[in-house]
C-alpha cells in the first residue's frame, strides 16, 4: 500500500478574495491591475517569513503557463488576462496566491493524500495574514464578494483527487457521480469542469459556497470523500478475491505495454499508469524503485514535458519522447 | 535475420493415391478398411526401412488426433471415420501415411522453408517405394484415380506457409489473395480450407491436379512463391525505412504483453506471436535463447498444449497456462 495515497491523491482548497478599492479583474485597467499586485507584494513582504517566488504570466512561455497548470500550480482562468494576472509560489509549492484572476485573489493550496484540514489551516492562515493589511471586500449578510456569484459567501472550494480504477472497471463512475451531484457536490475530471477522467483521476468538490461555514463545508466534503475512499477499497478487495487472475492480467498488460512500446499518447499512457498504480496499490507488482506514479503522469503532460526537456516537439515526437522516459522509470523495477 | 524461414516457413506435398480392389474408403466396410489398412502395413514393413510410428485413429483420444492435426501431421478429414483410419508417422515427422482419409493412401511429406523439391522427392520416394507393391488406380488419361475429382490427375497438392505480417498491416492481403487465385493456386489460413489468417500465416498451394506434370505444378507454385517471399521483403524493408518507429512500437508492445499477460487466448496469441517473430526477423529484437515461434504456435494450441500437460482444462485455465508457457519462453531472452 502506498500509505494512505492509494485513492486519495492530494487535497486542494482555494479562496476567492476581492479588495473593496478595485474594480473586478474583469474590468480592472492594466495600471491598476499593476497598482494591485504591488499592494499585495508589498504586504507579502511585511507578512510574510516563506519563500516565495513571484511570476507574471506575461513573463512566462505558453509552455510555462501550461506547465504550471498540469502541475495545479494555477487555474487555466490566471492565464487569459495575461497582462494583468500573476502568481506567488511558495517554495515548497504547497501555497499559490494567484493575482487577478476571475478574482484578485485566489488563495490555493495543495497537499498529498486526504488532508482537508491541513489544507484549510495553510489557507486560513494566508487568508488572515493578508487580510490583516489589505481592505477585503465583505459583506456581513452574504460573506465575502467575488466577481461569480457562484463563490459568493465562503469563496471557498476544496476538493480531493480520487484514483478509482476499480469503481470504473466495474463501470459503477455513473451512478456514483449522480449519487455525489446529489449531494451538493460535482465530479470532474483530472482538469476541472467538462474534462475527461483521465487515468481513473477524478476530482470531487463542493458546489455551493454560501449559507454554510467553511468548517461545515469541509466536514461534508470530508465524510462523503472517506465514503468513496471505502467504496473503491472494497471493491478492490472484491476484484481481488473474485477475479484475482483478470485484474492481474490487466495490470501486467499496462505494465508489459508501458514497460515496452516506443510510441505513447498521453491519453493511453495515463489509463496505463492508472493500471500500473492499482498494482502497487493492491500488491501485485512491488514498486521496489519507488516510483511516484501521479508525479510521472504529471511529467509526460505535453508542456511540462518540453519545458523540462526545454525543446519544442510534435505530436509524434512527444509520443516518442513519452514512451521512452516511461521506460526510463520502469528500468529500474526489479520485474 | 532466421535464416529462409523470414517468410517461408515450410512447405508440405500430399499426394492421394487409391488401391484397385477395394472401394473408396467412404464406401468401405470395416472388414474391408482393415484388410486395406493390413496390406498397406505388410508393404511397409517389406519395402521401408525408416523408423514408423502406427497409429489408429480409433486409439487415440480425441485430444490426442487434435494435437497431431495442430501439428499438421494428419488431415481433419483423417478423423472423420473413426473406425477405418490410421496413420504411419516417421520418425522425424517429416512423412506422414494417412490410410483411409477421403483416399485409401494420402502421402504427406513435411519440410521447413521453402522447399518444393526436396519435398517432392522425398514423397515421390515413398509413393515409388508403395507402388512397387501395391495395385494403385491409374487410368492411362485420367492419371491417379481418386475420392474426389478435384484430386484426379497428379493427385498431388503442394502447399507453402507463409508468414506475411507486413502485407497485412500495409491491407495488402486481399488483393494479392486475388492476384494469387487468378494464378489458379488458393490462399488459405492456418488450418485450411475456410480458416482464418491467424497470426499471419497463409497456405498458398495449387487447385488443380489434372493436365500438368507434379513438375509443372511445383515449378509454377515456386516461382509465385519467390515473388510473394520477396514482396513481403520487400514490404518489411519499407517499412523499416520510412515507419520504423511505428513498427518497432507495434513489435515490442506484442513483446511486453506476450511477456507479462496472466491471461491470453489462442488467437491473441498468435497475432503477438506474429509481431515478436517479424521483430527477430527484422533485427528489432535479438533472439538470444534460440525461440522457434511456429513451434511455441503450435505449443500454445489448445489440445497441444492439453496433451503435453496431460490435463484437461477449461477455455479460462487455458488462456492462463497459455500465457504461462509464454512468459517462460520469453523469460530467457535478455531484454
Amino acid at each position: 500500500m502506498e500509505s494512505d495515497q492509494d485513492v486519495a491523491i492530494s487535497t486542494r482548497i482555494r479562496i476567492a478574495r476581492n479588495l473593496k478599492d478595485f474594480d473586478f479583474p474583469l474590468y480592472l485597467n492594466i495600471e491598476d491591475a499593476d497598482k494591485l499586485t504591488n499592494t499585495v507584494l508589498d504586504t507579502m513582504k511585511e507578512s510574510f517569513d516563506d519563500n516565495y517566488k513571484f511570476f507574471r504570466i506575461r513573463d512566462l512561455s505558453v509552455k510555462e503557463r501550461l506547465m504550471y497548470m498540469e502541475e495545479h500550480l494555477i487555474s487555466p482562468e490566471l492565464t487569459r488576462q495575461i497582462d494583468k494576472s500573476s502568481f506567488l509560489l511558495r517554495g515548497d509549492e504547497k501555497a499559490t496566491i494567484m493575482i487577478n484572476e476571475e478574482d484578485h485573489l485566489r488563495i490555493q493550496t495543495l497537499l498529498s493524500g486526504l488532508n482537508l484540514d491541513a489544507a484549510w489551516r495553510l489557507c486560513s492562515e494566508i487568508d488572515d495574514k493578508l487580510e490583516s493589511k489589505l481592505n477585503y471586500a465583505y459583506d456581513s449578510d452574504l460573506g465575502y464578494l467575488t466577481a461569480c456569484p457562484t463563490n459568493v459567501g465562503t469563496g471557498m472550494r476544496a476538493s480531493v483527487m480520487l484514483h478509482l480504477p476499480c469503481l470504473s472497471i466495474i463501470n459503477h463512475m455513473n451512478s456514483l457521480t449522480e449519487a455525489i451531484r446529489k449531494l451538493g457536490l460535482t465530479v470532474r475530471g483530472l482538469y476541472g469542469e467538462g474534462t475527461e477522467a483521465s487515468g481513473n483521476l477524478y476530482q470531487v468538490s463542493n458546489q455551493t459556497t454560501l449559507g454554510q461555514t467553511e468548517e461545515e463545508i469541509i466536514n461534508k466534503l470530508n465524510k462523503i470523500i472517506i465514503q468513496i475512499v471505502g467504496k473503491e477499497r472494497n471493491v478492490r478487495k472484491y476484484l481481488k478475491e473474485k477475479k484475482g487472475f483478470e485484474l492481474e492480467d490487466k495490470i501486467y498488460r499496462s505494465f508489459g505495454i508501458l514497460k515496452h512500446s516506443r510510441l505513447m499518447s498521453s491519453k493511453e499512457a495515463m489509463n496505463h499508469l492508472s493500471a500500473l498504480k492499482l498494482g502497487f496499490d493492491c500488491g501485485y507488482l512491488l514498486n521496489d524503485s519507488g516510483i511516484n506514479i501521479i508525479e510521472l503522469m504529471i511529467e509526460i503532460m505535453p508542456a511540462t514535458m518540453q519545458k523540462k526537456l526545454n525543446v519544442d516537439l510534435d505530436k509524434n515526437e512527444r509520443d516518442k519522447i513519452r514512451a521512452e522516459i516511461i521506460r526510463n522509470h520502469l528500468s529500474r523495477m526489479e520485474v
